[in-house]
């Protein structure tokens, strides 16, 4: 009888338990787990915290609405299940883990054949004066979010800072906005969601805005005032402070591999426990999944830090298999995918950004922005704005899309063309599900793919949004051609010195464009796609120095006129 | 001067039209359309008559909303669209095509240096007695839809049928029914849609009468009766009649080829305009695109005929292209994806299904049904019911997915996996978006590619409820197990003498089960998850013939107990 052990029962742990059960119904397994829960639904906290449900239980129960417990994993997976139960030291000559009852104190050794390290992330603290103060909380733990929802629930905190604007720091903001606290979101980079381009980001922080939230970036946290041991105020790095009650400190994660590092295993460079492709450590009868380690990327083939719950859950199967019948299964990485709501936006990315990309060496890549609808107008199309990245050899490394449409199609769509290594010409083609409540008749995917064949072909010149604020702001010459219709303007337009020339009437009005064909003139409209057919005309006109701005007036995120 | 001739001014032949104009600023361009409206969004039919929207300008204008009439083909894009007028005739010899005026009579004869025929299809009216009456029409053209949605606007009409359940019949089906008319839908064949397979049509069907539509399935219908030349009903070919004042007759469409076979192009089986991969007729000067075409199976490489709108406008496209520039641009054809919203269902497919490729001649696939959330159970989780086929080498060979929650974002991956050729094994770690509001941490698609590796290993043996519904009418013995607790056995069971052992308790009740080791045991849960953990423990124990009900009582289209 072969005996397993698993150090960790959220999503890799209980995962490698469960699957190693299924294949072999005679194995001892067991489970040690320090918190008191078992299988949390970590990624749901922060809609537990916002009230989009109000049953704590549905955190942690099965579909069937059974707590996940240490009765129901004997009972359903015959699965020994120690909680609150800490491992605290790995004896791999023996084979053995000592651990340690956190209730009452008592110690115990556990054999095993085969070990799975799944012991997850920890919470940075970085060590910001007033750290300690009561009011100020990670988001980590079910003890965290039990803690935010009560502050939720009591309605006396009125302000809170969130510190750090990564995938936690949005959702939490979203949380604790939607429940009447005023937040200001704090970020010390230049933008928030780092797995977003910054001209991306910069539309999700403007929504963040419209929806009542603070989003201040490019400034850290320099102290937490207190008084009286309590929280009463955030001081920035730029002077300024901000009143409040409540911090949530979300500033990222680091893999806990503490323990497998006294048991010298071998870590990686980026902190997590090294796993070989089969998930095993350099310790061949150890495992390890989710969180602790640190996995290939698929787009780089470098090992990184990819703390998400969905690959968790998959590594953990990968483990669950490989401890029961050999190393069968291999485990590829991950492709950089990562999806987030964000109040009515939903912001979500898969390969690489050009940040990472540039991060990554990678030099010879080209990318477009791609503002069009997410299905007909007449099924209230919502706007989706996106970036396609493709490198030398047009292959597809990276796609994000932002906006109030059907981002998570999106994102699926090209997950599957980055990590199949489809070029553009494969998929400006992909026959995709079309009807009117799901798409337009060509997909926004496609249509970026569209925009960057016009480009590699030359047949259109871009320039980005930041590209042109710059140009404004530092006085240069530019013939700014907007080729929408009046009404549209009045509605909404940048009001940078523009002019108005409706694409309709740009044959007959060539006269009103400078008179040095070499001038450079910048075409755009709400969303670029007429930008670019002005363009088409204006080159065949012989104008030499002609650019679409891409994503038009709805990927500029500067002020604008109504 | 290049001179362009479009036939057909509607998705493929304004798509080939604008794009050559983007190419070729100085091209003379001409569109032939013999109905008086231009891009129309075809698809969107359905919605203008059901009400999802009241303007009809929204069917045929911009995104910025400028009616696509002459007008605004000639000031935007410098193309003569002539409306209202027929080709009657193509002089290749010649290169003109022969056309009149049908508002006034004129004739004249048109010139082109290249022809682009995308004359779109036609509705097929079988002889049916009584076809001729009022009250019955198609829905294909802008007449009909004006027609269909008078008709809905009047009130007058309490009873409708539609013949035929493809995908215009079912969304004229939804449309109707929720104006609160009376829709009994029939259909020849024993399923609608025939894109799926008949096990997840028969859940589309009873969902559609959930909504209070009638389906009938399997039989036909014999004649429309009439009174002073008004529909008053329809008889069926078993005998019975239904009255009605309004029938729609959605059989299907065929190929609008035949000025392209008068002028001796050549025509492919399916009745379509044989066409290249530049999708080149079998005259040089000539391309074609849209449904007037038939175009290559991506899976089968037969040409088939594929008349959906995405298609048409990704092939206009590429024709635009190619008549400017030369064949530079290859269209690869259909991965047979479609998808329809039924109600509060959405129905998809990708690939091929079983009816498809038994059809194909391929015989050593494998399928496996799949029912589980689309996002967690705190979300407001949706129950999806996929099924999914590979080949002998676990090649992706399709995908159809029916139910309540996000079909459309499962398409889409599976779509990209079929085209792009993937195997099971580069699919089932897929890095998808994962975050609680979009997705359960691990994806429906994934979950159906685990299920289709248990089974492919041995490690499960699947039934369909097709099957086990048969056993049962056949009176074969069979030991049914629903692996569930009590209180979700009460809400909902099959009630055909299963037993009810949950899971939990199973491995202390073995000796419930059947005393011979080889009795066929048939287990099952409500979405067949714990219905495999049910088999594993029998197989463990000795049992040696056990299988899951895929999909579990979800999947079971048959009346069931509560």
């Amino acid at each position: 009888m072969k005996k397993i052990v698993v150090i960790g029962g959220s999503a890799a742990g209980a995962k490698a338990a469960s699957k190693a059960r299924r294949l072999d119904e005679f194995a001892d397994i067991t489970i040690i787990q320090k918190s008191p829960e078992l299988s949390m639904a970590a990624c749901g906290y922060p809609y537990y915290i916002g009230g989009v449900f109000n049953d704590r239980r549905q955190l942690l129960c099965t579909p069937a609405g059974v707590i996940r417990d240490p009765t129901f994993f004997q009972k359903a997976k015959n699965i020994k299940a120690l909680v609150e139960t800490e491992v605290r030291a790995i004896d791999r000559n023996a084979r053995q883990v000592h651990c340690r009852d956190l209730k009452n104190g008592t110690e115990q050794t556990i054999a095993y054949d085969r070990l799975v390290i799944a012991t997850g992330a920890v919470a940075v603290k970085p060590p910001i004066p007033g750290i300690n103060l009561a009011g100020i909380t990670t988001l980590l733990t079910m003890a965290d979010t039990d803690y935010l929802r009560a502050v939720r629930d009591a309605g006396e905190v009125k302000n809170a800072v969130i510190v750090g604007g990564g995938l936690i720091g949005v959702e939490v903001c979203e949380a604790l906005q939607s429940s009447g606290i005023q937040v200001t979101l704090v970020e010390a980079m230049d933008q928030v969601l780092n797995f977003l381009d910054w001209d991306l980001a910069k539309l999700v922080e403007n929504h963040m805005r419209s929806q009542g939230a603070q989003v201040l970036t490019g400034v850290g946290v320099s102290a937490f005032i207190g008084d009286n041991g309590r929280l009463t105020g955030v001081q920035l790095a730029d002077g300024k402070t901000i009143d409040c009650g409540l911090a949530v400190l979300a500033v990222g994660v680091r893999p806990n591999s503490g323990l497998a590092r006294e048991a010298g295993l071998s870590i990686g460079e980026c902190g997590g426990i090294t796993v070989n492709q089969y998930l095993q450590t350099s310790d061949p009868a150890i495992y390890a999944a989710g969180d602790c380690t640190e996995i290939p990327s698929r787009i780089t083939r470098k090992p990184v830090f990819a703390p998400m719950g969905d690959l968790a859950n998959l590594a953990g199967r990968v483990v669950g298999e490989n401890i029961v019948v050999g190393n069968t299964v291999t485990f590829p990485g991950t492709a950089h995918t990562a999806i987030c709501k964000v109040f009515q936006f939903t912001a979500g990315s898969t390969g690489l950004s050009e940040q990472a990309a540039e991060k990554s060496g990678l030099r010879n890549y080209t990318t477009v922005v791609n503002a069009s609808p997410d299905k007909p107008g007449f099924m209230g199309a919502r706007i989706l704005i996106s970036k396609l990245l493709v490198d030398e050899h047009q292959q597809i490394l990276g796609y994000q899309c932002v906006g109030l449409g059907d981002v998570s199609r999106q994102i699926a769509t090209a997950a599957m063309a980055v990590q199949a290594k489809l070029t553009l010409a494969e998929t400006v083609h992909a026959d995709l599900p079309y009807a009117p409540p799901f798409s337009p008749a060509i997909d926004h995917f496609i249509t970026a793919g569209h925009i960057m064949e016009n480009k590699l072909q030359g047949r259109m010149t871009g320039i980005r949004v930041r590209e042109v604020w710059e140009k404004l702001q530092a006085g240069e010459k530019l013939f700014l051609l907007d080729g929408r219709n009046p009404d549209e303007y009045e509605e909404m337009h940048l009001g940078v010195g523009e002019h108005l020339i409706p694409l309709g009437t740009l044959r007959s009005r060539l006269d009103e464009l400078p008179a040095d064909k070499a001038a450079e003139i910048i075409c755009f409209c709400k969303i670029s796609l007429r930008g670019y057919e002005v363009e088409c005309i204006l080159r065949a006109h012989g104008y030499t120095n002609v650019k679409v701005m891409e994503g038009g007036i709805v990927a500029w995120p500067y002020p604008r006129k109504r």
